[in-house]
């Protein structure tokens, strides 16, 4: 059972209603929120605050504009390397996360850039960097579906199977199609990361099907969990460097103002919801679910205003943090699967939020369309890699465990410690 | 009783008088260092160093600077982060210190733009989203003084109760009001930060008169208090983007010199202090004391020269230290509160140092007068936070403590660990 | 015994013979690596992918270029402090780790530019802040070879020491002398730092012979290296800022792409040696050697393009691991000393690699010469260090323990918890 949910898991009749109602309280909460878009009653456009025309022309030069994306460049490494420890509460599984990370990352940062080179002949500069990095990401987060489930020499073979399939959905999310007659609006990622990592992720495992999960005690400690508070609070931190990456510079102010509203949103949000639902706070359901506004907010970044991108984070933390009570138990049950980090309560359904969300904000339901590409392109993906990872599983092995993997040299009596 | 003090607790005349002539000494040194710098046997002037004329003109555009501001917004969000750690070493209370602070900071932000942009009519940019970070980071180290003392909700309502309060000091210290003929000379916030957190903070707790922390156990573990080592020298690290974050960008270099400088002097004197005062170092008075030059010097900023900062930080971080050792006991009895994190030996006492040391570097007593309206304005509004706390306190909880915030999921017989 | 080897202490005749087999399969796998840079079938120089045209004449100004330093800077002091968690796995000696970082950073930063100003008469800019920072990681790093065999204050004092056979080592590297002919090719400080620091360690640990590192147990935990995973992550993702420092803004962007081509090459190649050699993979040899790859890249950073970066990363990180594993072992007893962190394992075994191989990618034997100046000077300055801390140990001390300066405040029943 997932340490992220102490919901009940009696699955019965009565648990699929309740779901039911759940689910639908929730897309009303969503409408309410776009109704309130759509009349007028929170601001929709940011120009009444920004004087664009400031910014215009200053950032033509290659040079500036390298400077800056240099620093963002590093700063989202940084973001990658704290998903590790994001993922890192599993006392006796905390090495071969970042082990996994680092696999994972370095097979999909190589395969990237190596078919932009070579078959969409890209050259060598800090945009293709950025990019790189944000494909590598995105796997480090979709291996948190199925993380310790499968071989540590997995991690690497999936990054490189991870690329050519999000190279297409790039390829198909930057504006070389259209879907009811528009382009995809998703500046800072809620599909294109957000998305594309769940149901990656969630295409391996429903392939990989180990039920082992369920069963597997992953306790905590105070500093394992200590460890998740420092990546939550630092990737929160860092989050603008993320979603600003690729904009114009005269545009990058404004995605930093929305992206730390919508966080501050789910700050408090995420914090009421668990204290409504559970009494106290799950560390593991409030840390995740904090980050939730600044996912949803990756789609609508450029669309809505100070005040609505708080509006936003505080519907997506509110979603976020009841998917991890609620919907998680069922939603696994239903699947056969665990989704061992709730990669799906975080980064799927926030996901979900900020782009049916836009569809409101800029007037079009292409992002609606995109959407539903991004699940079929990306599971069908995952699926294709869960095939290959599971004929070369071998015999099976203990889950979430650092024993197969590392050396340890415990003081006598303290083993494990 | 603290942990940051093994000093004995017999308060009785004796110690008074011990403390007077410590305080004594404390003065006289400061003492010495200004009568070094005003005889000029320690340079004043960063003149001869560097060639400002070289910088002119460069920085006029705005592009520039909010690519430059950008970087330093997200740098201090990081510091804002990292002040978590620092107060994360009581073992049973690590969460609930994250939790507040993420409360703290949010409830302030929030608050202060609706401020600046409603009452004062801000445009959103980067500097108003330095300016509320800034707002922040001063509430979530002034939480320090009562942390673990009330209902975690009361740290998103204290933010937002601080926020008033912070602006209007920060509108006397930005040049709208002139004391004994002139305004404050504070660049780096020795006064605006660190003297308002600790005496805001200190207003809340004398008002809450929560007496139980002065018999709560604290203990720490070999693992939480390296959180705080790493948070402390992230602290230290990133502490020029704080105190150059509003600075014309030329002055930028020269207010990074003064802080690393000063940084380094009470890395050495902080040193040198715990081991004369008790023969070891207190792991928990030397990663504080280490960060007095930095608060101390962002009065004196950028009115010294590398030289004189480095005798600043010495100084600074000898009092801070000597003040965790020796002061603290003493003070707290007198107030009969307990200053849970130390926040006023280090914020307060090193805020002081550079706010006077300033009167003598650029020859006016305004620092002075601002240095006491700081504390009047802080501890009347820490006072009225207090006051609204206590009425809704509720009953009595157990303090510095997780347990009544947060669900674990501890290994069976590892409960706690 | 170090704790990063578990392999045999036998040291006999037939040890010898095979790490000499050992020494000559890992200078045929470099003499490989040299052959195919210099028959062309990987590519050498980087000028087919990027027109650096685009960036000429764009970072004159010297305004910009300071913005951008300012960054760096911060990020290089950012590596410095996190060395320090690099090397905290030693439960017991913890805490002592971080102050001895902090100490002979602090000594060595002031001497160093004490040094530059008074003597070379040098002008307190970004680029000198750069330059003495540069120098503190270097025996920040340097330490690691005898860290916990000698007094606190040793620290402070070896930092002082250091900054001169530094300032002249500098003096050296930068272009004042020829040697083959030549001037060094060091862009990144695969000699200046990596060698520098290893060597220097070296002849302080030489002349300390303390044999009793030996015999000590230094036993981990499951945090304490998981702070060493932290650690090495957020260096692997700064190490641009590093090794880009001090180039040309219109070279950056080059620098960082072959710095995490080389980082990405190492975290591969290390994983599959560790798994090759010893069926599992020690923590404490894997996150050292996948950061082999930014320092060999060190020299080569700007003589060869993404691919060939990647394998002198894959070399650079499997010379590492392997060095760890066999070499670590024989070198130790042979020259009587501990080498307590793998210090030359990484850096000096690293710094070789690139320092070599760049022999071949810029047709000249100088960076050779120049690298055994390296070793003589930093040897030579180390065993004088060592020498003074000798004469000032006083009475021996047990080892690798915070247990002599720190004060602790553990629960009853829970000591060194």
């Amino acid at each position: 059972m997932s340490v992220h949910s102490d919901a009940s898991r009696s699955m019965g009749e009565s648990m699929d209603k309740k779901v039911a109602i759940f689910i639908g309280v929730m897309i009303a909460i969503i409408a309410v929120l776009c109704l309130m878009f759509s009349m007028g009653w929170l601001e929709v456009t940011p120009t009444k605050y920004i004087d664009t025309s400031v910014n215009d022309g200053v950032y033509d030069d290659t040079g500036l504009t390298d400077q800056f994306q240099w620093t963002k460049n590093i700063m989202i490494w940084f973001m990658l390397m704290m998903v590790a420890f994001l993922m890192l509460f599993i006392k006796k599984f905390e090495w071969g996360v970042c082990l996994a990370v680092l696999l994972s990352a370095a097979g999909s940062y190589i395969a990237y850039v190596a078919i932009q080179e070579f078959f969409f002949g890209a050259v060598w500069d800090e945009t293709l960097m950025i990019r790189a990095v944000i494909c590598a990401i995105t796997i480090v987060i979709g291996i948190g579906v199925f993380l310790g489930t499968c071989k540590m020499w997995h991690y690497l073979l999936v990054g490189v199977l991870f690329a050519p399939f999000y190279s297409l959905l790039e390829w198909c999310l930057l504006g070389n199609i259209s879907i009811f007659g528009g382009a995809a609006t998703d500046p800072g990622g809620s599909m294109l990361v957000h998305m594309c990592a769940a149901y990656f992720g969630l295409g391996v495992a429903m392939t990989l099907r180990n039920k082992k999960a369920f069963d597997e005690p992953m306790y905590t400690t105070t500093h394992s969990v200590s460890f998740v508070w420092l990546a939550s609070l630092v990737l929160w931190v860092l989050w603008p460097a993320f979603v600003t990456s690729l904009l114009p510079s005269s545009e990058v102010t404004w995605g930093t103002i929305t992206c730390y509203m919508s966080g501050l949103g789910s700050i408090i949000s995420a914090y009421i919801v668990c204290m409504l639902a559970q009494g106290k706070v799950n560390p593991l359901t409030y840390t995740y679910a904090l980050l939730a506004g600044p996912v949803a907010i990756g789609a609508a970044l450029l669309a809505v205003g100070p005040w609505g991108a708080l509006a936003i984070g505080i519907v997506a933390g509110a979603i976020s943090a009841l998917c991890f009570t609620y919907l998680q138990p069922w939603f696994c049950s239903k699947l056969g699967i665990l989704d061992i980090m709730g990669v799906h309560n975080l980064h799927g359904m926030a996901g979900w939020t900020g782009a049916l969300i836009t569809c409101v904000l800029v007037g079009s339901a292409a992002n609606l369309g995109f959407a539903v590409l991004t699940v079929v392109i990306t599971m069908v993906g995952g699926a294709i890699a869960g095939v290959i990872m599971r004929l070369t599983m071998g015999k099976e092995q203990e889950i979430c465990t650092d024993e197969p993997d590392f050396i340890r040299n415990d003081a006598p009596g303290m083993e494990g410690a």
